[in-house]
């Protein structure tokens, strides 16, 4: 059997995996609650439902304890910071570890304000299963948890100025010290879990246009990280974003918005899992 | 006469009260301000402006003080909470009941975490002329009140897991309490305002596929009740729910949502009222 | 030459400038951040985006300090106001005028709540380069300000009840005062720079059974602001609002929002600038 064979047997295993956790969020429902920023909620929790979950936000610190304690998985979107957040994160970060409860990060807008860079200094001591961002957060996050000797990045807001190849070291040095999966989102996404790396491709070039699609993903990889380990839950959640942009059409924002929420909604499972084009593991 | 007459005459004043609500609301365009949760605010102020009313939504304490004093009617919604509402709820109470401003609440979440306990405790004292929630919600609040002895139902978030049925006792001891009405939403409505009880069905499966349809029609009742009285405002804001997700069609969530809000306000009045089908009374 | 002349000959160099605006911003993808109210953030968001800009919205005050020395321009919507804008927008503001950067201003609201009122005359230390509002809030803004003595108008919470005509004389007033523009937005739309006025038609009866498209409007402009001066930032705003609004087409709300959305996305620079019909320059 040569390298080839072993590549292939070990994508029809993601395969499956993809396939079995679309169908049991599906059929389970299960609840990520999130802690995650305003301007978005209404599209992380529309997601979250529509591939089969459900949804709940909270902001205050006794709410964040109680979440870790009895739900399956968290969601932390650093996109927009409030000052209740300086007790609420710290004590979340304390119920989640000492429920050993998974959560999905997504660093957005990691470096800007003195909040945030604390924030996310506390968060190397209770890691992520999941960190969820673009080239130049995960760069950024690797920086300032010392965790990589790469270039800052130029982190610019919400949006990605690096490639995210430029990424590849930072997130398998991230992944590698979680012991979780880091997904690198970007033309091409690359996911990783510190022994392996898989890229997927697809996806469509309106999701940038549309506000908070990033967010979203971090939701839905934190609904799938209820039923399912950290790399099979960011693989599904890749492959389920960049397969429902692929079918949702070549539409203005809007337009194409709708018709990607009624996608996730409503695609196969097996069609998620198996569309081969959009799944490469690097050799 | 018997008492199917009686019920057949009751049920046409009903129609004809919920029609002119429907219509009075489109020609006056009443504004009911909210303070409700940051995840659904752009679906809720939506649906408000949708049914022909006006939105505000406000956060800060003596803005509450003015609008209880100025506005004909205000929505409270305790999806998510903040630490300014420890102060801004309950002073609000206070100017809702000095000015006998009448308000709705949707008791979202109602069980989780101190300060939603301690607010919905106050309310007590300044009781909401609708109560809106699901079946878990209505049973939690009423055992929270000490006005039931049912058992405390299963409530799990924002999802309802009690049937509608095994919430009628605890609503109707509610509305007695506050001398308004309750309104459990489930596959089938059940309104009532202590005295009557009125079954509506209709609404849409697709409907618990979006996020804050709940919410949305808290804020609507909120619209009617400005209006109307506390039953009247219930029941039109249920049969306007039921009549336009009936209509919406079968589509996708994200399709579904746009069209359930176009249904909301291209309805006409008359088919709100007098689909026969979606209006019981339970003998 | 006479002043028809003239006034065809500016009108032709008005439209030179909107349509390069519209071109810059969908080539450069600017950020305008914003500090915003949360119940529109999400369209404020999609429209910026959907003009080709970039949205980042923040509450904390040492954000609002790094983005008022390193963005273009900002907006600031006082819609929903919360606890923390107390030190936030002040600080904010003392550094947006250390830095020189301008910023569009929505008085959302004025006249309701002390911080708002609090914040507003803080403000006229620190004058926005837009003002954008209703011709009530723009009257009501002129009086806080001792620029006017027009009649204080009827301010009703986020809706219009004045009339676009009665606020040109304060809306002058605040212009010359400010060094900037003033949008007054209505059926007919008037923006001055205090030396000039123009008229924008257009739009659609549809745009005011949104929630938050004032809003989004004054986002835009501070996206547009980031490339152009004042005056050409605002009437840019107000002609692709205008034109995307009557392409929009004759639909129920949620349907119209959806092409309207996508109209911002779509329409062509030229056609935005050349619509002649909606611009005028009063005698």
């Amino acid at each position: 059997m040569n390298s080839g064979d072993i590549s292939q047997e070990f994508k029809e295993s993601l395969r499956t995996k993809i396939q079995a956790t679309v169908e049991k969020v599906r059929a389970e429902n299960p609840m990520a609650p999130s802690i995650t920023n305003t301007v978005t909620q209404d599209f992380v929790a529309n997601a979250q439902l529509a591939v089969g979950g459900s949804a709940a936000m909270f902001y205050m610190p006794d709410e964040g304890e109680t979440m870790a304690q009895i739900a399956p998985a968290l969601y932390l979107n650093l996109g927009t910071l409030l000052p209740v957040y300086a007790e609420t994160i710290p004590r979340t970060l304390r119920a989640l570890k000492k429920f050993s409860t998974p959560y999905v990060l997504d660093p957005v807008a990691i470096g800007f304000g003195e909040l945030r860079t604390q924030l996310l200094l506390e968060m190397k001591n209770s890691p992520p299963a999941i960190i969820r961002g673009n080239a130049s957060e995960i760069i950024a996050l690797a920086k300032l948890w010392g965790l990589a000797e790469s270039p800052a990045g130029n982190v610019r807001g919400v949006d990605s100025t690096d490639d995210v190849s430029a990424a590849k070291i930072p997130a398998i040095a991230l992944a590698k010290f979680t012991g979780g999966t880091v997904a690198v989102s970007g033309a091409t996404d690359f996911v990783t879990d510190g022994q392996i790396a898989i890229l997927s491709r697809g996806g469509s070039e309106m999701l940038p246009k549309i506000t908070g699609s990033g967010c979203a993903l971090g939701g839905v990889m934190a609904v799938y990280l209820a039923v399912a380990n950290p790399l099979t839950a960011a693989l599904t959640g890749t492959a389920i974003f960049n397969q429902a942009a692929s079918k949702a059409g070549n539409f203005p924002p809007a337009t194409f918005k709708t018709h990607f929420l009624d996608e996730l909604y409503s695609i196969p499972a097996q069609e998620v899992a198996q569309n081969s084009l959009r799944l490469e593991v690097p050799a």
